[in-house]
């Protein structure tokens, strides 16, 4: 007797409004999905055969949503440093009180990968309760090789104990540590360039990343670390424009790296170099938000110029202390004026090709991952307007109710 | 044989950060609480005699939140309107495919009490899970009198289903419903005043507010319903000075009344005369935030003023469709720049001075209500920094973990 599905388990979602994440038009219509053995095999009007029926009652239903650019994995956090800017503290009494970037690598490089695992768990937790499946994490506060590299395997060991996939990222050029104050090259041989290779030995980076701004790395700098990427065969991406225009855009796309992140102050030239390389842009309305920044990204550019958008939480201990990805999209569409089609592409398939991972999850497709967010939402909008609110009704990840 | 604590259960929540929530300066100190019979009853150094032992473990300890400006209760929703506004469309092509606050009362009127208490039981909730044990939800979507009885009626279900104490709120001076729209007298007599006259006899009306704006109602308007409101003996409050200066908060202050809400546009006179009177500046970032206001409410004027400064969500379908308080505390001190201390005293002993409940809860004093939140933070700013986690470890209801 044949036993359809015990050898290749499949699931039919019926009575689902799929919402593709193909692109921001993708359209919405009421289908069914079928998955077997973990990925889509067909969308729309499907075979029942052999599956278990799941009955989404008209619910929107969308990829599970891909946070992709995060700094998830840190210990300490930097609550007192808020406080004592809303009491109107200067940048250098923070500084003296032990605030900073250099508060978390202190913290950060004291802690055991055990210790990270335990202080990024409920935060990678709190993603998931709102339906996301994937996660970028990169490197960036241990800023030693030894540090940066417990940073990406404390990331890699976050994958292994949730039902989530994780993009790790190499960001020792993110900040100078104080040791290396009087000597940038020393840092960048003996940290940023050997480090890498020590992490890729190990088989701990997904990607290469920096922060390209006058008080981080210049884009001279950054074009080493792509190098050494490049000869490696790792992917490169970058913090860039965010405060002021550095060229780091330009660098990235000349590159044909996978994303410039932030870029408030992107040049249409930017843009449309991003385009045509296929390099997306990042949108961190959270890092917006905090900082009171006036100047949005280029939004109108970014759209003429058929460029990409992205939308991610940036979570991190200073700048962006988030860990909601719906409420990044809704200042993405608030602060930033994007729509919400445009918003909810942003965090799914947009967010896919931000990661390189655009023929295994962000879109609902045959041969694609079956991971999906079922919603108590009849509409995108109803998931991108409210602040605060948990609209999850259920998610999948390779195809597993989780 | 005495069986301590069976007719009069206590408990003591030893161990605990406490901020008690007097003042923003409410001294943080480690120590205990107890509590008999659902009341707190003694602070700081404790008998333990024949109570249940909660042993904190050095967490923050507060009372449980408030949220003291709401409008809850409604059906339907406004995403649609806020998508057609994100691609562009004006005020008068919303209002033609059917948007504004007259959507939200057609809904609302369609509705019976159970489908209100339905719609709205899914954001109580979400209020819930954050801390929150005190709400005020206000009637303004149902612009008739059965319409905005259903509401209150509702709001009192609600209280009925969940371990929450909810204050009902008289608020038909909202807006003009169509039928009315030539005859603001006939609405003012015929729903607010006689309206009003009809919940109070059926024990529905805890306070009553208005709407004094350009586009809402008058001052003079508003004073015809503060008059009645006095004469049965009902608190008053009232929406004012958000989007222009009317005048509303020297009226409410003259009035003695809770609060004055929004207050954008107040001066620096009004700040005073509501300090004397004894009201409330209640703070609502959240809709400053969704309607890209540029003026903050003046809060070194409320400071130099001695006005007491509370901060809710205003939690409603169109201009703050927020349902997390703790993201409106992260609002008022990153765009409004409250300190961490004066936001936490926002929601816990000033909102409670909103509500008229100062002698009930809001406050750990001996007397009140043993309402505590217990959350997962080792000091305030851990409360009001982050953005989208849900660090609540606890929480308690007159003495009962809940
Ligand atoms: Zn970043
Ligand atoms: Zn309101």
């Amino acid at each position: 007797m044949q036993m359809p599905g015990a050898e290749k388990p499949a699931t039919v979602w019926k009575n689902a409004l799929i919402f593709t994440g193909e692109s921001p038009q993708a359209l919405l219509q009421m289908g069914a999905i079928r998955a077997e053995a973990g990925r889509i095999v067909a969308i729309g009007q499907v075979d029942e055969d052999g599956a278990e029926l799941v009955d989404c009652g008209g619910r929107l239903v969308t990829p599970a949503l891909i946070d992709c650019h995060t700094h998830l994995v840190y210990a300490g956090n930097r609550a007192r440093e808020f406080e004592m800017r809303l009491e109107g503290a200067s940048y250098a009494e923070i500084a003296a009180a032990g605030g900073g970037i250099v508060s978390t690598m202190r913290a950060t490089r004291e802690a055991s990968v055990d210790d990270l695992v335990a202080a990024s768990l409920p935060r990678l937790d709190a993603l998931l309760a709102e339906g996301v499946g994937t996660v970028e994490i990169k490197s960036g506060y241990g800023l030693s090789v030894e540090a940066e590299m417990n940073m990406l395997r404390a990331a890699r060991r976050l994958e292994s104990l949730r039902p989530v996939r994780v993009k790790t990222t190499w960001l020792a050029a993110h900040a100078l540590p104080p040791e290396y104050r009087d000597d940038r090259a020393g840092y960048m041989d003996q940290v940023v360039l050997a480090g890498l290779e020590a992490a890729h030995a190990e088989g701990l980076v997904d990607a290469v990343d920096g922060f390209c701004e006058h008080l981080a790395f210049t884009p001279a700098e950054i074009a080493l670390v792509f190098d050494r990427a490049q000869a490696l065969g790792l992917p490169v991406k970058l913090h860039a424009e965010q405060l002021s225009h550095q060229g780091g855009a330009a660098l990235v796309a000349a590159r044909h790296g996978l994303s410039a992140d932030h870029v408030e102050y992107l040049t249409d030239a930017d843009a449309r170099a991003m385009a045509a390389a296929g390099t997306v842009a990042v949108l961190l309305p959270g890092a917006f938000y905090m900082l009171r920044e006036t100047q949005a990204p280029p939004v109108a550019a970014l759209r003429a110029a058929g460029c990409t958008m992205a939308v991610s939480t940036d979570a991190n201990p200073g700048t962006s202390p988030m860990t909601s990805l719906l409420m990044a999209m809704n200042m993405a569409a608030v602060l930033f004026g994007l729509t919400v089609a445009e918003t909810l592409h942003g965090t799914t398939g947009a967010a896919a090709k931000a990661l390189g991972l655009q023929q295994e999850t962000g879109v609902l497709r045959p041969g694609l991952s079956a991971d999906l967010a079922i919603w108590n939402a009849a509409s995108p909008a109803e998931l991108v307007n409210p602040i605060g609110f948990k609209p999850l009704h259920s998610r999948y990840f390779k195809g597993r109710k989780v």
